[in-house]
């Protein structure tokens, strides 16, 4: 039985300056946290919720945050009034693009890829809830998130390509092939496509279709689920899905042989047991 | 055509101890071979099918040896009883391991790799055939061969996380997403939820699905086929497989021009070109 | 706004001896160019469209000078008579091979990979146009290329271990794992078997079905839509679907920052912005 305990040294020397987010105030959209499963809500309805320099260095410091957070298990990101986000505001973010030089441009494309980079890297699993438009860098969001809960009337299009631009963006080329398989991905890719629901779920991009009138409280009980599952080892996971991306099989196995052997010292795997032989459900900690 | 012989050295000579393993006598599970056509089952239908310390490390040393084997050429994996196997046994595993320090939980994570790395290593191709539970170590199973075939009613479950550890058990965050996509892998690891045949099949984890009466029939059928095609070319295949996990397609295709220039140098190759030429259909004897 | 010019050195130094191709005079196969969408048929009908030793090498030559021809966007591949290509002949390839010793024979294996390294490293997306038989090399000039319509009555097979060879021939092992899922991959590898065209769209071979009488048409169709959009940035999509293949996700992101930034330094970045902010639709020119 494990007897470790893990206040001998001050977790917050380890862990950053922040301990907890679930009050965190956001200011480019909204945040709402309720027993540990933060909500995000891309929130300017009337544009279909594109993002902005602002938000996306917004999101970007919060989701590199959420790393050390010891109040947040799960993430749901959505957006109001029936559409998911409509990417980068034409507007606000592309007029802007042509007035600056390549220095400019790569700090722009770094922190675009930034955002995919600590949403990658944040252990919580992070379910992107899409309705109406996933265009752009929104699909892109939706794509690097961990989980897709969609609606059949959901379109998500990566659309570079309609806006002069490559399909190389913020990883698509990376990690899409993986989702959805090489031959699908080069076709949302080069077209720019819209995909709707339907297609989208056969394809492997979302996961599970449902009503849009349940979308995001769906989205929110699979958040809790999992928020009540072992979080930590849940985050073991995502590091692991990340790490192994492109190792060979046997290094993956001997870094699997690792990580679990962590998870085996925790005391939830211990409460599992414990449950188990009790003939119990069992409450993990996410220690 | 070729003319080269294989005999100038003894093949016992490179090939470990062991030359021929059809009439192996195993210990914690069922072997019997036919024609080339291994079955593996494992039997302790009264649970399921559960592993134990023994039975992982006499699988392991089992395809361990296989690599040497010249009279097995396709193995089936299957369960007693209507399941496939319900993973390492709570009471002789999960209980014990509670009591480990570290190094030997490492030890312990290490030799579950192993089995999945023996697995791959040798030149056979596996077969899983499953029905009913096909749980923790036992998906992985499942996941570590080269084909599945199914039931409607099979339960196929990454479980985990329901026992308190992390998905990335024995090489699931490495193979799984490869096998399902990357977005499917997330939602069966981080749930641990248990997958019906429908969605196994539609999902590519399954090849096949088949009667339940006829799985092991059927599996055994499907090996044979196999065990009549080149196995010496098969085992080539299963290696490139492997091998070019995580090459970059430059490298693969290197690879792949040496290794199938080597297959036009075996006897099979003459064989197919002359009962083609004869309007025969070839008999290959895997060399 | 970008204000480059790309006339102070003459493109032709940078980009090799041939800067034209829609006029390309093809022997072993048929070449036809039109509004940069170039159609390559391969014409020996009565045998299904097989390739020769000539054709192979024509047709590495021709994709690798693509790579600098400034004339043609797409590329559509297709066979003439209701077939795609049955692979390499049996008595003008197969035959001569029983006669080669390793070093020539590896010279041919690098050769007809040589061909799909061309057909990566060209910067215009390749549609392959399948009806009918896609054997063998044929399947592999199929996966090869970047998307896949097909008819119902299309019949695809990785058919080399039915001629006593390993599925590893031209990068097979490392890209149809990556296109339609690595179990999936591993029976049509293992087994050689005909895959109709319902299961190969529905696995992800496919991109998508097509009435057989319209399949050139609609290929072309698609192919134009294509070359309308901007096909220095699909060359970049390209190119990076390919650089990423083996990179971690970190490295992906950078590499997307560098060449996204490249792209938006074009002016068919711009022409879409204005476009759009004209509400009228782009006319984009490829650079």
């Amino acid at each position: 039985m494990t007897t470790h305990t893990s206040t001998v040294i001050d977790p917050a020397l380890l862990a950053g300056n922040r301990k907890t987010l679930a009050g965190y105030q956001a200011q480019h959209f909204q945040w709402e946290c309720r027993d540990g499963v933060a909500t995000i809500t891309l929130n300017r309805p009337e544009r279909k919720n594109p993002l902005t320099f602002a938000s996306y260095s917004e999101l970007r410091d919060l989701f590199s945050q959420l790393r050390f957070a010891k109040d947040v298990h799960v993430v749901v990101l959505h957006g109001a009034g029936n559409n998911f986000c409509s990417g980068g505001d034409v507007h606000e973010i592309i007029g802007p693009l042509m007035q600056l030089a390549m220095p400019e441009l790569l700090m722009f494309t770094r922190m675009t890829g930034d955002l995919v980079k600590t949403m990658r890297a944040c252990p919580q699993p992070i379910i992107a809830a899409i309705d109406g438009i996933c265009a752009g860098a929104g699909a892109i969001m939706a794509m690097a998130s961990d989980l897709r809960m969609g609606t059949v009337r959901s379109k998500t299009a990566f659309l570079f390509n309609r806006v002069g631009l490559a399909g190389c963006d913020m990883g698509a080329c990376a990690m899409l092939p993986r989702i959805i398989g090489q031959g699908r991905a080069s076709d949302w890719l080069y077209s720019g496509r819209s995909i709707g629901g339907e297609e989208a779920e056969r394809s492997g991009f979302l996961n599970r279709l449902v009503d849009p009138e349940k979308l995001l409280a769906e989205a929110q009980a699979w958040a809790h689920d999992l928020a009540s599952g072992p979080t930590f080892a849940n985050g073991i996971t995502k590091t692991m899905l990340h790490q192994e991306w492109n190792m060979s099989i046997d290094q993956a196995m001997e870094s699997e042989a690792q990580a679990q052997a962590i998870c085996m010292m925790t005391e939830d795997f211990n409460r599992a047991y414990q449950a188990f032989v009790a003939k119990q459900k069992p409450v993990f900690q996410g220690n």
